[in-house]
């Protein structure tokens, strides 16, 4: 998934350099000797700069207590950085084809030290930092600092804000085009020119699962031609000015079974459920644990086959997780999906998701568009 | 960089059953207990399977000589796999959100094993898995088995002879469009356009570089409007049937002057040198040399600021790499980029660019395509 940076005016080369100064603190108190940051969403967080790709070539911020904050990064790209707006905060060491980028990176960390390095720093950079400096060790960034990028601060949520409610604008749009006759992909085009219309500049996913599709929560959407009598999920979202927006909406072609609303209804309720438990303190498991324990009592326990929520800030996908078994504390600023579903192999599928920004005393959902079951032609 | 698998219709799951035979026999040659694959060109290559996103869940092929081919995969995917040709020659086994993915991959290695792993590999994934089996260690996939996707097969260089073809196609036509008045971006949709229209179903780059933006060979494409007195550079490139292309030829607006005749010339001459470099047995880095002593002697070599080339395959970018200090040799079946350039700072630059196939006896230039100074309007 690739990331697209925050326009240059919302946040400043101070902005950045205060980010870089809070991960080294929050490292330190957590008995780490500092953070590794290869190309990526943390790195577009820290720095404001997203790289041309990611590639075999190593770009690495390097964030110790030591010194200022370091970009290792090769020569043929340095130009590019001139053009993020924490360039001002950084310190460049580039490195040419041919020389060894592990052995210029080595003398910026500690023999021995424990470092976080982010999630997706490819393997192969790992292992040379690995053997550069044998003696230090790694733990992966959401594990180590899980918190880094979680809680987002009063600028960062009116982005959020206003990701979700595009999101809200363009489920209230789509209710109103043909859904019987045409095929889910032509469907899903509809909700990326809407969301692109309502001012997203990436669109991540537009799922659309119709009728026995819905059954499969990761159908993303295909030739099936949507029938008078479906049940439809659409699920979709992606960046606004560099933050994510996820929102998802069953409606049914025409008037449903009672069977197909009582599914609905308890999906509805699970979701508020789950909206519901959201608070300063609690842990992230209780917000599965309370939409689940929704869907069980109805009997469909065995049909909720994933986790109720996932974080969402600079990318659509990210720590902290609603996930039985996780015990983070919900923290003000944090912003995670609430999505719980039922699905029925073989005949349909409902899902109902929020992004839900947690505040001084519950939850806030960034997404207020109806979650009863629309009706379309 | 995303790849997309060859049609169905091209390999069987047999050949794919094949290639993952011959990377456990290379591996075992090479003293290792395995290879382990994360989603990426890898994992597409050997079993014709692209997760719909690479992600925090864990995904990893598990290939050693003890048992057949094993994927872990979240249980939420599994369904999309039955789409991969390879499928067949897969077990695959599934965990659930809220599982501990590393321990289900941990029985499947020795405990004390040294294994491959792709070098797209999120840190995430290898920690995980070198917490889980500490006795094991690894190392990346392109540094112990350099050789395991390089040397392409009969029907392989077919397709990356058409995808060459293609990208030769897209050159003549861009010739005949209006270069002097647009701006650089409208030069590169044009392009992007008519690598779509002879078949590329993925771009991965089309760089326009004109007057002093063709001095910086990582610019991609901007605002600046092509003048009349314009040298320009364009690199471009991306899947065709899965295969890839990387083409670049370097344009006049008008009339050239004798020095940039001069400097096109001396490009082109190194760009000749590389590629009569090519046979099996010869070292990369020989590639390298050939093309830059040319650079050298006309006394640009300052202005060579790149190595000679890189693989191409399933994707534009990959091992082996024509550059100093890679002693790998040559075997028939590579298929790389030869693509020398000079670069004036604040002037102009030139870049000439084939993709070459490694015969039995020399190199084959899977790009034919004019590489003399063509004149544009």
């Amino acid at each position: 998934m690739t990331t697209t940076p925050p326009p240059r005016t919302v946040f400043t080369a101070e902005d950045y350099r205060a980010r870089m100064a809070r991960a080294v603190d929050a490292a330190t108190r957590a008995g780490l000797a500092g953070v590794l940051v290869a190309p990526g969403p943390d790195l577009a967080h820290l720095t404001g700069y997203t790289p041309p790709a990611d590639t075999e070539r190593l770009t690495l911020l390097v964030l110790t207590p030591e010194r200022e904050p370091v970009l290792v990064v090769p020569a043929l790209e340095a130009g590019e950085i001139a053009h993020a707006t924490g360039a001002a905060a950084l310190t460049l060491r580039d490195w040419k084809d041919g020389a060894d980028p592990y052995a210029l990176a080595a003398p910026l960390l500690s023999a021995s030290g424990r470092y976080a390095v982010s999630d997706s720093t490819w393997a192969l950079h790992l292992l040379g930092l690995q053997r550069a400096r044998p003696g230090t060790s790694y733990a992966a960034l959401t594990d180590a600092l899980p918190m880094l990028r979680a809680v987002k601060d009063a600028r960062e949520l009116e982005l959020m804000a206003a990701a979700g409610a595009a999101a809200d604008a363009t489920y209230e749009e789509i209710l109103t085009v043909r859904f019987a006759g045409r095929k889910e992909r032509e469907v899903a085009r509809d909700l990326a020119a809407l969301l692109r219309h309502f001012g997203h500049s990436q669109v991540d996913f537009t799922i659309v699962g119709s009728g026995p599709n819905g059954a499969d929560p990761h159908h993303e959407a295909g030739d099936r031609v949507i029938a008078h009598g479906d049940m439809v999920v659409m699920d979709f979202g992606g960046l606004k000015d560099g933050y994510g927006s996820d929102t998802t909406r069953t409606v049914h072609v025409g008037e449903p079974t009672p069977a197909e609303q009582h599914v609905h209804d308890v999906v509805r309720e699970a979701q508020r459920a789950g909206v519901e438990a959201v608070r300063p303190g609690v842990a992230c498991q209780e917000v599965d644990r309370a939409a689940r324990e929704i869907i069980e009592e109805a009997g469909y326990g065995d049909l909720f086959i994933h986790r109720t929520g996932h974080g969402i800030g600079v990318t659509t996908h990210e720590p902290p997780y609603m996930v039985e078994g996780e015990e983070l504390p919900l923290v003000p600023g944090m912003c995670f999906s609430v999505e719980p579903g039922i699905y029925l192999p073989g005949r349909f599928g409902v899902r109902i998701e929020d992004i839900v920004a947690v505040t001084e005393d519950g939850g806030r959902r960034l997404n207020t568009s109806g979650r009863a079951m629309a009706l379309v032609e």
